[in-house]
């Protein structure tokens, strides 16, 4: 009657992605973004630099424009004198040369005027009065410089195909005058509700109903990755109605999430509608997870279908575990860096070796660090949900932590933030 | 020469966030919001359960609905035998009552019926045909059962008015019937960038000219932060202009970002704008970090005005820091669990005590976890920017970090991803 022996015959999280991504390798189509807004996207193509970057020498430093080798050997003791030349306008190229023994004012950001191949920071130097400065710090040819073509060479590659535009990227294409990218097209993710019991969730559910919720979890949850959710609506727990829905989703859609009924027919019906959507169909049926042991992954018509547990708590962490991460690395460009901060356990958790736990915990603040509470509640229970900051994982083979660990807590869907 | 001394006078920015945000404390408007599309906002008003969830007596699992007195004593060895009556049928109503001895087949998620306070799960039962089951395990009443109202109450809060939305949330809320949600208004942050070398990223730059980027980054940083960007444009550098286009923004905007020049007569402006736009305008003029110390934080009209410095890397970095910090303490809701991954430094920084150091890195996979690369590049590069996945914050009271350190790095905007 235990659990046990059954989970060792399951295929690992692991081994199933893998054997997914083996065979599902998507190409997706391309189009053309506003580079400015393209956060969260991911480039098509890979993106190289049209023209050097700076287009021209520019200073790093408040200071002057000098040639290096008047400032050769100058110290605070003996420092070296120089002849103030018009300052150099931001924005402009300056109109004066700095000559041997000359200096132009020049700020950080500025062109270096002809002449000139380093600028001394101000603060190494003293105004003399009368158009002189001191100079008390030798530079190096080229010190507190950007030379032309430091930050990019013309042709050199900025971001690589499959990347996923950041913040920080959108400021190194418009940099270099990128103001479009290509971009893949968002993932389309059609998700199927099925359930005698489910009414939609503006209906109000007679006696003996619930409101759909998976469905929408879901869809923020996709969204959130980048992806774009369609929702196919509710099946009834008949297989012909299931399939008919699933059909019309596969045809529009980049991958397909079944969200089986809990009752046992429905989940029944389920495996048989993935078999006849097209071959291969059923690839994985009962991972090695809990919760998430029913779950499904298939391959119809080259798209992966996925039948996900119909309870919420499970739909979710499963989501959170197999559907997020084939997406992110088969389309997403994302690069597995998982968003997590570390806990110390408030109470032990107990698993089998041969199968990872998902658990589900909440987040406080104790003294050196977050506490992170393990929610235990019954799984079916909606609240569970809400109460979760984040998820621990508990590895294959261990048979669990012990109150006091430390562990990481990896958070869920928008469970960060600044 | 040495800035450390300089560095000891200054605010920290702990310090200086502290007090801004003892003064500013917006009462953001309320909007109503579709509850499936909300993930990301924040819950204007605290939000409770219109009714008892679930409102009937539902399985928790797959099995037999039962008095659990009829089970009292059941084991392997001496089974407990009850007597079949009609399946119970998901998403109905019961039609059959559960005499003594008796049970009827129920799925999880089914309503339990009349008669009957507990369920037995299938795995401890065996058909013995003629419509008779053997029970061989006992079971309390309402075991297996969520009852009504266990997952709230009628009344009962659901989320706190502040609360930054979740999928996970959005589930509670739609299985509560709560299908629309009073928001808070997203912010509205006004950027102005400043400097004569500026062009528009569409622009083609002449000699001397750059491209202004500090915006678009900023704007995508703040609407992954659930922040509304609004471009101001840019201001040449006159002080007369430059207050133009803060005055304009203070009006509209509820956050005002002076992105500095880098000449040194714009960032001077900077500071004479944020004192013009009305008191108690400059609050902290230079913080204990770098980069970043020559950051503004005022408040003028009682909005937040922050200079950052023109510089990307820097206003990147702060606001990074700072910025959205604020927002999220004053305005998102979120808990302040910022993302962050364990990695080993590749290589030593140095800081100097009584300042914090903000230092990119570039994350890579190494045996057994992450490996930090700090970015060294001269900070104006705007490379620099792209090749970093994350932060390594070294705080006030260290001289830094040395190589093979295992340190935290905070990941920053879209550094994260499943």
């Amino acid at each position: 009657m235990s659990e046990k022996p059954d989970f060792l015959t399951l295929e690992t999280v692991d081994a199933a992605l893998t054997r997914l991504c083996e065979l599902w390798r998507p190409e997706p189509r391309q189009e053309l973004l506003d580079t400015a807004w393209a956060e969260g996207r991911v480039l098509a193509e890979a993106v190289t630099s049209p023209a050097d970057l700076p287009a021209f020498t520019r200073s790093a430093m408040d200071g002057f424009a000098v040639r290096a080798a008047d400032t050769l050997g100058a110290s605070p003791s003996v420092p070296a004198y120089l002849a103030l030349v018009e300052a150099v306008t931001i924005g402009e190229i300056p109109r004066a040369a700095v000559g041997p023994g000359q200096a132009a004012p020049i700020s950080t950001g500025a062109m270096l005027p002809p002449g000139a191949d380093a600028v001394v920071m101000i603060e190494h130097t003293q105004p003399l009065g009368e158009g002189e400065i001191e100079v008390f710090s030798a530079v190096a040819p080229g010190e507190h410089c950007i030379q032309i073509g430091e930050d990019a060479r013309g042709g050199e590659l900025l971001l690589e195909s499959g990347h996923r535009i950041r913040a920080q990227d959108i400021g190194a294409l418009l940099a270099a005058g990128r103001t479009r990218i290509p971009a893949r097209v968002r993932p389309t993710v059609g998700i199927v509700a099925t359930g005698d019991e489910l009414v939609e969730p503006a209906g109000e559910p007679r006696l003996g109903q619930v409101r759909d919720i998976n469905t929408y979890i879901l869809a923020a949850m996709l969204r959130e990755a980048g992806a774009r959710p369609v929702a196919l609506g509710i099946s009834r727990d008949d297989p012909q109605e299931l399939l008919a829905l699933a059909r019309r989703g596969l045809e529009s859609c980049d991958l397909l999430l079944l969200v089986a009924g809990s009752s046992v027919s429905a989940r029944d019906h389920t495996h048989r509608v993935v078999a006849a959507l097209g071959s291969p169909g059923v690839l994985v049926h009962g991972l090695a997870v809990k919760p998430g042991k029913p779950t499904i992954l298939g391959l119809c018509q080259g798209k992966p279908v996925i039948g996900l547990p119909g309870n919420p708590v499970s739909a979710f962490l499963v989501a959170h575990r197999v559907v997020l991460p084939l997406l992110a690395r088969q389309w997403m460009g994302t690069q597995g860096i998982a968003a997590s901060v570390p806990a110390v356990l408030t109470a032990s958790i107990a698993s089998s070796t041969g199968r990872e736990d998902l658990v589900p915990v909440r987040l406080s603040r104790g003294e050196g660090g977050f506490r992170a509470e393990p929610i235990f509640g019954k799984s079916n229970l909606i609240s569970t949900l809400s109460r979760a900051d984040g998820v621990v994982e508990v590895p294959l083979n261990l048979n669990g932590y012990t109150k006091g660990t430390a562990v990481r807590v990896t958070l869920l869907s928008g469970g960060g933030g600044s």
